[in-house]
Protein backbone atom coordinates (compact mmCIF):
# COMPACT_ATOMS: atom_id res chain seq x y z
CA UNK A 1 0.00 0.00 0.00
CA UNK A 2 2.89 2.23 -0.19
CA UNK A 3 1.91 3.25 -3.15
CA UNK A 4 -1.30 4.97 -1.85
CA UNK A 5 1.12 6.44 0.99
CA UNK A 6 2.83 8.59 -1.76
CA UNK A 7 0.47 9.39 -4.63
CA UNK A 8 -0.57 12.95 -3.49
CA UNK A 9 2.73 14.32 -4.22
CA UNK A 10 4.28 12.43 -6.77
CA UNK A 11 4.86 13.42 -9.97
CA UNK A 12 4.27 10.73 -13.06
CA UNK A 13 7.06 9.58 -13.30
CA UNK A 14 7.79 8.87 -9.62
CA UNK A 15 5.31 7.05 -9.63
CA UNK A 16 5.66 5.12 -12.91
CA UNK A 17 9.02 4.02 -11.23
CA UNK A 18 7.77 1.91 -8.52
CA UNK A 19 7.03 -1.75 -8.18
CA UNK A 20 3.22 -1.41 -8.48
CA UNK A 21 2.98 1.63 -11.59
CA UNK A 22 -1.04 1.07 -11.57
CA UNK A 23 -3.16 2.46 -8.90
CA UNK A 24 -6.53 2.12 -9.03
CA UNK A 25 -6.98 5.06 -5.92
CA UNK A 26 -6.11 7.34 -9.34
CA UNK A 27 -9.50 8.57 -11.15
CA UNK A 28 -7.65 8.57 -14.10
CA UNK A 29 -5.37 4.97 -13.57
CA UNK A 30 -6.60 2.22 -16.55
CA UNK A 31 -7.14 -0.55 -13.65
CA UNK A 32 -10.01 0.85 -12.47
CA UNK A 33 -12.48 0.59 -15.07
CA UNK A 34 -11.15 -2.91 -15.06
CA UNK A 35 -11.53 -2.90 -11.05
CA UNK A 36 -14.83 -2.06 -11.70
CA UNK A 37 -15.43 -5.17 -14.27
CA UNK A 38 -13.73 -7.43 -11.74
CA UNK A 39 -16.06 -6.57 -8.76
CA UNK A 40 -19.01 -4.51 -10.84
CA UNK A 41 -22.69 -6.11 -9.84
CA UNK A 42 -22.08 -9.11 -11.94
CA UNK A 43 -18.47 -9.38 -12.37
CA UNK A 44 -17.93 -11.29 -9.25
CA UNK A 45 -20.74 -13.78 -9.59
CA UNK A 46 -19.73 -14.20 -13.50
CA UNK A 47 -16.31 -14.85 -12.51
CA UNK A 48 -16.91 -17.44 -9.37
CA UNK A 49 -19.19 -18.84 -11.79
CA UNK A 50 -16.93 -19.73 -14.39
CA UNK A 51 -14.03 -21.17 -11.73
CA UNK A 52 -15.57 -24.75 -12.16
CA UNK A 53 -15.02 -25.07 -15.75
CA UNK A 54 -16.40 -23.88 -18.96
CA UNK A 55 -19.81 -23.48 -18.90
CA UNK A 56 -22.26 -22.08 -21.80
CA UNK A 57 -23.82 -19.04 -21.96
CA UNK A 58 -27.07 -20.32 -20.39
CA UNK A 59 -25.84 -22.80 -17.92
CA UNK A 60 -23.96 -19.76 -16.72
CA UNK A 61 -27.02 -17.59 -16.89
CA UNK A 62 -28.79 -19.78 -14.73
CA UNK A 63 -25.87 -19.90 -12.17
CA UNK A 64 -25.57 -16.65 -11.49
CA UNK A 65 -29.11 -16.28 -10.39
CA UNK A 66 -31.29 -13.10 -11.37
CA UNK A 67 -28.67 -11.62 -14.11
CA UNK A 68 -30.07 -10.54 -17.42
CA UNK A 69 -29.40 -11.69 -20.77
CA UNK A 70 -28.18 -8.20 -22.01
CA UNK A 71 -26.72 -8.14 -18.62
CA UNK A 72 -24.67 -11.12 -18.71
CA UNK A 73 -23.33 -10.32 -22.53
CA UNK A 74 -21.89 -7.12 -21.56
CA UNK A 75 -20.39 -8.64 -18.71
CA UNK A 76 -18.75 -11.44 -20.58
CA UNK A 77 -17.57 -9.09 -23.14
CA UNK A 78 -15.92 -6.78 -20.56
CA UNK A 79 -14.39 -9.27 -19.05
CA UNK A 80 -13.38 -11.23 -21.88
CA UNK A 81 -11.79 -7.65 -23.82
CA UNK A 82 -9.78 -7.54 -20.21
CA UNK A 83 -8.12 -10.94 -20.89
CA UNK A 84 -9.93 -12.66 -17.87
CA UNK A 85 -12.35 -14.79 -20.17
CA UNK A 86 -11.95 -17.01 -23.53
CA UNK A 87 -14.99 -17.62 -25.59
CA UNK A 88 -14.27 -20.55 -27.97
CA UNK A 89 -16.73 -21.54 -30.47
CA UNK A 90 -16.86 -24.93 -31.48
CA UNK A 91 -17.80 -25.56 -35.32
CA UNK A 92 -21.07 -27.73 -34.76
CA UNK A 93 -24.53 -27.62 -35.84
CA UNK A 94 -25.72 -25.31 -34.12
CA UNK A 95 -22.21 -23.88 -33.14
CA UNK A 96 -21.56 -24.44 -29.60
CA UNK A 97 -20.14 -21.38 -27.42
CA UNK A 98 -17.97 -21.87 -24.68
CA UNK A 99 -17.11 -19.69 -21.81
CA UNK A 100 -13.90 -20.20 -19.75
CA UNK A 101 -11.22 -18.72 -17.20
CA UNK A 102 -7.88 -17.58 -18.90
CA UNK A 103 -5.06 -18.30 -16.86
CA UNK A 104 -5.50 -14.82 -15.52
CA UNK A 105 -9.12 -15.28 -14.87
CA UNK A 106 -8.64 -18.41 -13.25
CA UNK A 107 -6.14 -16.91 -10.35
CA UNK A 108 -8.67 -13.47 -10.01
CA UNK A 109 -11.26 -15.55 -9.64
CA UNK A 110 -9.88 -17.23 -6.85
CA UNK A 111 -9.50 -14.03 -5.34
CA UNK A 112 -12.69 -13.54 -5.64
CA UNK A 113 -14.03 -16.87 -4.24
CA UNK A 114 -11.81 -15.95 -1.48
CA UNK A 115 -13.51 -12.56 -0.41
CA UNK A 116 -17.01 -14.66 -1.25
CA UNK A 117 -16.56 -17.53 1.12
CA UNK A 118 -15.14 -15.16 3.97
CA UNK A 119 -18.52 -13.25 3.61
CA UNK A 120 -20.64 -16.38 3.71
CA UNK A 121 -18.34 -17.34 6.64
CA UNK A 122 -19.55 -13.97 8.59
CA UNK A 123 -23.09 -13.22 7.48
CA UNK A 124 -24.06 -14.21 10.81
CA UNK A 125 -22.30 -11.02 11.96
CA UNK A 126 -23.29 -8.91 9.09
CA UNK A 127 -26.96 -9.76 9.58
CA UNK A 128 -26.45 -8.81 13.70
CA UNK A 129 -24.88 -5.75 12.71
CA UNK A 130 -27.87 -4.42 10.60
CA UNK A 131 -30.41 -5.48 13.22
CA UNK A 132 -28.65 -3.55 15.63
CA UNK A 133 -28.26 -0.38 13.30
CA UNK A 134 -31.40 -0.19 12.30
CA UNK A 135 -32.76 -0.62 15.70
CA UNK A 136 -30.52 2.11 17.37
CA UNK A 137 -31.74 4.61 14.25
CA UNK A 138 -35.06 3.52 15.49
CA UNK A 139 -34.66 4.83 19.01
CA UNK A 140 -33.32 8.51 17.03
CA UNK B 1 -17.71 -24.31 -3.35
CA UNK B 2 -19.73 -27.08 -2.80
CA UNK B 3 -22.72 -25.63 -2.27
CA UNK B 4 -22.67 -23.69 -6.10
CA UNK B 5 -22.66 -27.47 -7.23
CA UNK B 6 -25.08 -28.85 -4.99
CA UNK B 7 -27.73 -25.48 -5.58
CA UNK B 8 -30.11 -26.18 -8.25
CA UNK B 9 -31.71 -29.10 -6.75
CA UNK B 10 -31.47 -28.68 -3.00
CA UNK B 11 -34.48 -27.83 -0.48
CA UNK B 12 -33.98 -24.64 1.40
CA UNK B 13 -33.44 -26.79 4.38
CA UNK B 14 -30.76 -28.71 2.88
CA UNK B 15 -29.20 -25.85 1.94
CA UNK B 16 -29.25 -24.28 5.36
CA UNK B 17 -27.64 -27.26 6.83
CA UNK B 18 -24.77 -26.96 5.32
CA UNK B 19 -21.71 -25.14 6.17
CA UNK B 20 -22.42 -22.16 4.34
CA UNK B 21 -25.97 -21.76 4.83
CA UNK B 22 -25.10 -18.10 2.41
CA UNK B 23 -25.52 -18.17 -1.30
CA UNK B 24 -24.20 -14.99 -3.04
CA UNK B 25 -25.54 -16.94 -6.28
CA UNK B 26 -29.03 -16.83 -5.19
CA UNK B 27 -31.05 -14.08 -5.97
CA UNK B 28 -32.82 -13.76 -2.54
CA UNK B 29 -30.14 -14.61 0.05
CA UNK B 30 -29.09 -11.26 2.12
CA UNK B 31 -25.34 -11.86 1.58
CA UNK B 32 -25.89 -10.63 -2.07
CA UNK B 33 -26.62 -7.03 -1.13
CA UNK B 34 -23.91 -7.25 1.54
CA UNK B 35 -21.38 -8.63 -1.79
CA UNK B 36 -22.49 -5.17 -3.32
CA UNK B 37 -21.92 -2.51 -0.80
CA UNK B 38 -18.08 -4.42 -0.75
CA UNK B 39 -17.53 -4.48 -4.09
CA UNK B 40 -19.94 -1.86 -6.02
CA UNK B 41 -18.69 1.30 -7.45
CA UNK B 42 -17.11 2.54 -4.07
CA UNK B 43 -16.80 -0.46 -1.85
CA UNK B 44 -13.54 -1.29 -2.72
CA UNK B 45 -11.62 1.69 -2.79
CA UNK B 46 -13.51 2.84 0.56
CA UNK B 47 -13.03 -0.56 2.76
CA UNK B 48 -9.01 -0.33 1.43
CA UNK B 49 -8.69 3.18 1.76
CA UNK B 50 -9.36 2.84 5.76
CA UNK B 51 -7.24 -0.32 5.54
CA UNK B 52 -4.28 2.39 6.74
CA UNK B 53 -6.32 3.02 10.17
CA UNK B 54 -9.12 6.10 11.31
CA UNK B 55 -9.49 8.64 9.03
CA UNK B 56 -11.70 11.52 8.49
CA UNK B 57 -14.32 12.41 5.72
CA UNK B 58 -12.50 14.71 3.52
CA UNK B 59 -9.02 12.88 4.46
CA UNK B 60 -11.35 9.74 2.76
CA UNK B 61 -12.56 11.60 0.01
CA UNK B 62 -9.04 12.83 -0.97
CA UNK B 63 -7.88 9.51 -0.88
CA UNK B 64 -10.67 7.90 -2.98
CA UNK B 65 -9.84 10.41 -6.04
CA UNK B 66 -13.13 11.00 -7.97
CA UNK B 67 -15.81 9.78 -5.61
CA UNK B 68 -18.34 12.76 -4.93
CA UNK B 69 -19.90 13.80 -1.12
CA UNK B 70 -22.74 11.93 -1.69
CA UNK B 71 -21.74 8.54 -3.04
CA UNK B 72 -18.87 8.99 -0.03
CA UNK B 73 -21.84 9.11 2.10
CA UNK B 74 -23.83 6.54 0.95
CA UNK B 75 -21.11 3.82 0.59
CA UNK B 76 -20.06 4.82 4.37
CA UNK B 77 -23.36 4.37 5.79
CA UNK B 78 -24.56 0.91 3.91
CA UNK B 79 -21.05 -0.52 4.91
CA UNK B 80 -21.34 0.90 8.53
CA UNK B 81 -24.47 -0.59 8.37
CA UNK B 82 -23.12 -4.04 7.68
CA UNK B 83 -20.72 -3.96 9.99
CA UNK B 84 -17.75 -3.33 8.48
CA UNK B 85 -16.90 0.71 9.36
CA UNK B 86 -17.01 2.44 12.46
CA UNK B 87 -17.80 5.40 12.80
CA UNK B 88 -16.74 7.34 15.81
CA UNK B 89 -17.67 11.60 16.57
CA UNK B 90 -15.51 12.86 19.10
CA UNK B 91 -16.76 15.91 21.40
CA UNK B 92 -14.48 18.34 20.74
CA UNK B 93 -15.34 21.51 18.53
CA UNK B 94 -16.31 21.24 15.76
CA UNK B 95 -17.27 17.50 16.35
CA UNK B 96 -14.86 15.19 14.89
CA UNK B 97 -15.74 12.55 12.78
CA UNK B 98 -13.51 9.53 12.42
CA UNK B 99 -14.24 6.50 10.43
CA UNK B 100 -12.29 2.99 10.81
CA UNK B 101 -12.90 -0.49 9.94
CA UNK B 102 -14.23 -2.74 12.14
CA UNK B 103 -12.24 -6.28 12.95
CA UNK B 104 -14.79 -8.16 10.39
CA UNK B 105 -13.88 -4.60 7.99
CA UNK B 106 -10.10 -5.33 8.16
CA UNK B 107 -10.74 -8.93 7.59
CA UNK B 108 -12.35 -8.26 4.03
CA UNK B 109 -10.44 -5.17 3.43
CA UNK B 110 -7.36 -7.68 3.29
CA UNK B 111 -9.18 -9.47 0.87
CA UNK B 112 -9.97 -6.66 -1.09
CA UNK B 113 -6.31 -5.40 -1.10
CA UNK B 114 -5.07 -8.81 -2.31
CA UNK B 115 -7.43 -8.43 -5.63
CA UNK B 116 -6.29 -4.97 -5.77
CA UNK B 117 -2.80 -5.73 -5.95
CA UNK B 118 -2.96 -8.78 -7.77
CA UNK B 119 -4.94 -6.80 -10.67
CA UNK B 120 -2.34 -3.79 -10.64
CA UNK B 121 0.42 -6.64 -10.81
CA UNK B 122 -1.37 -7.87 -14.00
CA UNK B 123 -2.42 -5.02 -15.43
CA UNK B 124 0.47 -5.10 -18.43
CA UNK B 125 -1.51 -7.95 -19.05
CA UNK B 126 -4.67 -6.83 -19.31
CA UNK B 127 -3.71 -3.72 -21.11
CA UNK B 128 -2.25 -6.00 -23.73
CA UNK B 129 -5.31 -8.01 -23.86
CA UNK B 130 -7.43 -4.74 -24.45
CA UNK B 131 -4.99 -4.09 -27.44
CA UNK B 132 -5.31 -7.44 -28.94
CA UNK B 133 -9.28 -7.66 -28.41
CA UNK B 134 -9.62 -3.88 -30.03
CA UNK B 135 -7.75 -4.57 -33.10
CA UNK B 136 -9.31 -8.13 -33.50
CA UNK B 137 -12.82 -5.90 -33.67
CA UNK B 138 -11.66 -3.54 -36.39
CA UNK B 139 -10.44 -6.72 -38.25
CA UNK B 140 -13.92 -7.92 -38.33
Amino acid sequence: MTHMDTKAGDTAEEQHSGALPFDVFARDCPSRPVLEHLTGRWGVLVLAGLYQGPVRFNALRRRVDGVSEKMLSQTLHALERDGFVHRTVQAVMPPRVEYRLTDLGRSTAAKLLDLIGHLEAHMPAVLAAQQQHDQSDDGN
